[in-house]
């Protein structure tokens, strides 16, 4: 299906990423679902709850298993959650014995948001990345130009001359500081139990936490199931980020409508006028930015999360955060290349 | 890709609607778009601005052809807009002389504007019949449980007894509403040239215009190429629908959280606990209205369409609007199933 | 206080609406809610619920009663509404016999609610006549400039060349329309009782509504204290006007920045630069358009109101709404103010 | 004017904040913007760009200047900021000769942000408190009933039983981190002169901002006109605050209509049934939660901030920014008055 842009066979050429999708495809949601479930199996039989055997068995069907898509599909829209058919797929896969032990302890949201967190860090890795990519082409761009002059504009009028390394740093700083905050960023294990108080595990149950964050690579918290503070703050850090690109665009958009101060290469072809070059990727970046401010409203809403744990809160932050983080990546990808296509930035001399 | 639940393999079938996302195809868009093109070429060879074989041909050619959808993406990356790219295929396909008249006096966005309307047409006759179909459902629960009692609650908190019709006319009443403004919603043909003038026709334009949205099965209405207020009205009744199933669901899921006054069959499974019954349509109902009341603020942001036609502002539509007709769709879906779940309502006797 | 600009000593001057702006004063919310109990009693006299005398002794203390404004607030906090505390003055200052009757068989939501409606009714109205005069500016620009050519500009590029009458068209025709919109549009009374089912009246209870409906000339409907489709619908209403506004600022700006289509007496002042001219009352458009599109968020939100009366998203329209009818008064205000200033538009010739 | 609730002589009292509301009265805005004022030419004194004498001048008059309100409005109303009123005024007061020394070098925009910062820097210190004061609150529920049995509820139904200090721990971590984040925030001074690159000072200009800062309290930085992701950032923080206390409400709501296992001292009368008690704070937690979900998306829709300086984004965050403020601290401010009120959470005994 092809509802968002974002998935959609040809729009997704314009607005998708192709990289960062393939962090929410089903598949890759799968694979850290069970990459979890077979870390736990493990820990757990460390710590004596489960036999070795049994871990042994559930880590060996998780590395390969392929659960029946359309099973998932049809009880997803009767519990709300994929996790009771997927382990009860699993449980069948590894069979009788080690079967009953998949999943102990556990509940749906610990698999679902772990998940996320695992996808999420791997993603602010590629994104990290690519701010350092447009950052670097702001400064070969300062490089090339910073030195030509560039009328400076205040509420949409001509002001007095500035630098094009005035604009260029004022387009550039806050990217390197977003840079900074998602280098900084934590990507914390969910792991609570039927109502967060991790009930099956006793006094062992913060130690099985803990090893259970280690293996999976995620920092070691206290479940956050209802306190969503960490999602809003990602969002809003995403949203930062296209929403400063955004300007950018804005800010190249508004300079190739007057023309005399930029020059692109390439551009948009139009179909009533063959001759004309759009700044397809100026304004793309405004759409993005655009789109992430109204997204993130909903992800605040969603921080009234009500009592242990919300089906509709958190429901809500599933269709608003992996648009968001598309969106951002698409924006990088189009910041990017709309910077590589400046042939020329402001005037030479005085 | 599924980036969006909406598209997903699994979550679609909780949040997705698979009778409406097919409207949101590419194949859909595509077959829209052609059926414009084939009518255009029709219409002005009626004109005598083109050959009735020229016509025939494109019409011919319209009808099966399936253009590559590589092709397309690569371009619409680049072009901001399918519609060069496809308008290029299309006049390969049909050949050299009747070729060059393909798309004539049109641009880009008349295609996907058109396109548009022709399935919204489509879908609100779809959304209509769902919405007299929970309608019908809650008054049936009327005609069974209308004279129970319920406790009327208002600022969450028990206030008098009310009868369950009382409740049950609060849920009805502004779906019956809904459903009247989406029979009146009209669906015009966008047909305005490069900038709006219909420069290629000269005093045709009104009469061509006029014959190509009969074609069509549209209204006839000049230009709205950067007046986005019929969007933004749709878009509102789409959050108007969602948002009066919300009060729904919410008062389902506050009913079945006291408990005694509503019994519901079935309901979603737990992975941590397999006894326990999570009104699970109730809570998404809650989700989609505060998705589209979300989205709703984008659409309205894109009103500051800015000159003749705007990139910006246009393709943040593309992001909002196909999402917003899904949950509003699959709204309706969880609304009826839900009612259709109720067992019982209220408590019997004064 | 001034917390919002909206309120502000200095920054209403740009972004409030002193003529709409006392609609929302609570000296006019107090004396529509004493309109209210007035009509309220005297329709009760008639029916024979109360006595001549007392509804007379009612409604003579309603023309000139000014309650302490120290209490109401201190127990608007406590209560979360002003109208018990309102009511208990009002006994007070009735009288022991009659005061008893005051109030009788309606709740704080008929108050609020109904005075808001015969508030926003008003507002209509003078909104209704901003359009008219923006719209008939426009066509005063049209007749003095309709034939000047402008460039046809889309997706922020010189597209081809438009006649002046081509961009005021796209100007003026939603403004029209919203027009012909808000004049169709009714404004109910709310009358429900504790919990809707106005349970004090038996029998008698549509026809007292109906009386009441006529008294305060109000539209006569079942009450409809948790379907809140009717504000969301208006509000989507005022945020199209200053979204369609918003548009003209923004198509103005851009104008003024390139420089040679467009010419505007006086214009704002800079503190740095005193010969500068800025396009305030452009900005100030697209400024008013974003903030109702942001607000009209939180209106959807409130579809969600639980049960008989919801404290939480009523609440929330109070903060929504009145802000979103001043920024769309204000919008109007510098939209008619702008189109003035216009001393030409386009330029003369092909 | 009382458009807003949050400056309404009744509805302030619930949804107002006196104290912090204080912070964005004229009076208290003029007083930082005059401050900006004098330091400024004192700096400017120090750096010999103009006699001392100038600059004692001047900052005598800024200590007790009273602007005429009338005409700083009329003039904002025209020049989109009040600066060039407020500076004309000064300039006349200060007398002829020092008077034309009056804001050297500085643009409107220097004077409106660091007064914003000036006033934000003592805000975020209350808040502070107001989180430390709400986090202990909770501490001591938790002394008092923290061994309590509550029912973990988990998608709206009953799941297993926790402990009243699982719960009381989901409300205070994240505000405890909230505070954390709030005092580690940098309020930094504004100062870039007419197009941000100081030009009136040469190479003196990173001096005489650092000595600035210095002077008004505030960090050093670069000047940040059109980077507004401090901004963003801020508010997302706000937000955040104000939606984990609406979690806290909506749990105290949910368990208040359940009723068993809260009891609550006081809560709101109501009009029609004099006996009810309303857990008014516990829903105005939720409607301050979702009004700043909303007015953040209009917070992020500013980062698009064109060219050097917009007249429209930052006109957009005036009329969000000060409302979220005020809404976190009335948030605060019934947080704490809502935990008060515990009589008793959770029921004895496992």
């Amino acid at each position: 299906m092809s509802v968002s842009p974002f998935d959609h066979p040809f729009l997704s050429g314009l607005l998708g990423d192709e990289e960062i999708a393939e962090y929410f495809s089903a598949k890759a949601d799968i694979r850290a679902m069970l990459a979890f479930e077979a870390a736990l199996a493990k820990v757990e039989a460390q710590r004596g709850l489960i036999s070795p055997a049994a871990a042994g068995r559930i880590a060996e069907v998780c590395t390969g298993f392929e659960p029946d898509l359309e099973s998932l599909k049809a009880a997803t829209a009767s519990d709300g959650v994929v996790v009771p058919e997927l382990v009860r797929q699993l449980r069948k896969a590894v069979g009788e014995d080690a079967g009953k032990h998949v999943h102990f302890g556990a509940t749906s949201q610990d698999v679902i948001d772990t998940s996320l967190m695992m996808r999420l860090k791997a993603v602010a890795f590629v994104l990290s990345g690519r701010l350092f990519a447009v950052s670097s082409a702001l400064t070969k761009l300062e490089e090339r130009f910073g030195s030509n002059r560039l009328m400076g504009r205040t509420r949409m009028q001509a002001a007095i001359a500035i630098a094009v390394s005035d604009r260029l740093r004022a387009w550039r700083h806050p990217l390197d500081q977003y840079r900074d905050r998602l280098t900084q960023e934590t990507f914390p294990l969910q792991f609570g139990g039927a109502a967060g108080t991790l009930e099956k595990f006793g006094p062992q149950a913060a130690e099985i936490r803990s090893s259970l964050a280690q293996a999976l690579g995620l920092t070691d918290e206290p479940q956050w199931q209802s306190q969503r503070g960490r999602i809003a703050e990602l969002a809003g850090l995403l949203s930062m980020i296209s929403g400063s690109l955004g300007k950018i665009g804005q800010d190249v958009a508004l300079l190739a409508q007057t023309g005399d101060e930029i020059e692109l290469a390439g551009g948009g072809g139009s179909s009533a006028m063959p001759h004309k070059q759009n700044p397809v990727a100026a304004e793309v970046l405004v759409t993005l930015a655009r789109f992430n401010a109204v997204q993130l409203s909903g992800i605040h809403q969603s921080l009234v999360h009500e009592q242990e744990r919300s089906g509709a809160a958190w429901t809500l932050e599933w269709l608003l955060l992996p648009p968001m983080v598309v969106a951002t990546a698409a924006s990088l990808r189009h910041g990017l290349q709309l910077i590589g296509t400046v042939k020329r930035l402001g005037t030479i001399g005085k």
